[in-house]
């Protein structure tokens, strides 16, 4: 994947208040801040191939629209499921999960935080290498 | 533009309940249902060449991210905004405005509702004509 495809700004890496939460270079554009009095914060997430976040919960969940290249959402409990350009995932608040791009493309979704009040994601534990490397097994 | 340039679904054209404030052919498909407990409900539209909605209102605001090709928006006394991928609009609760295709493009964003719960759309009047194509003039 070109991560220019995304027709939406790739910004910054992320700042160290977030990237101790994941593994591999991510950047971060706010499309809509989180001081918006529309009160739900977008930002334009893109991880370089191989990325990925650690476990967390949003306490008052997220929505994620994929925009570009390929990547992996898994929840607790679930199998991964692949995401492409177009596909929708709607995280309901308290499931704990991770997302990120595969491990031979970049990944471009957008984050949409819903009921931002409930407060700030609570990060988890990484992804263990051996369980992210398995997942290009399911192509 | 091409129209497939957008990587959500293009969907089918609106239902009459919508149609009947819109001049042109738009099509609507919810990426994010009305009923989904994140209560933010996300829909992409996609306006042929020369198509847009009416004068309205959103009671809780909403949230415009353009994707594919070139579109106006306009808020009540304020000068009409040329959208290209990657802007985004935030409209206020209360704000009156339009948005749509230029004339000569397809046009689609994604329309994100906030504060949901504060009731659907208030429609207004169309947009006239001569004011619509006089906004070639300003590309």
């Amino acid at each position: 994947m070109d991560k220019q495809l995304s027709p939406f700004e790739r910004g910054d890496k992320l700042p160290e208040v977030f990237s101790v939460h994941f593994d591999g270079d991510t950047y971060l554009s706010m499309l809509v801040p989180d001081n918006s009095p529309l009160k739900v914060p977008i930002g334009n997430v893109t991880f370089a191939p191989g990325s990925k976040n650690h476990w967390h919960i949003h306490p008052g969940g997220q929505i994620l629209l994929a925009t570009a290249g390929c990547g992996w959402y898994q929840a607790e409990g679930e199998s991964p499921r692949r995401l492409k350009p177009g596909d929708v995932v709607e995280i309901l608040p308290g499931v704990k999960h991770w997302h990120g791009a595969a491990q031979n493309s970049w990944f471009s979704h957008l984050a949409i935080e819903t009921g931002a009040s409930a407060g700030p994601a609570q990060w988890l534990e990484p992804v263990p290498d051996e369980v992210y490397q398995a997942l290009e097994g399911q192509r």
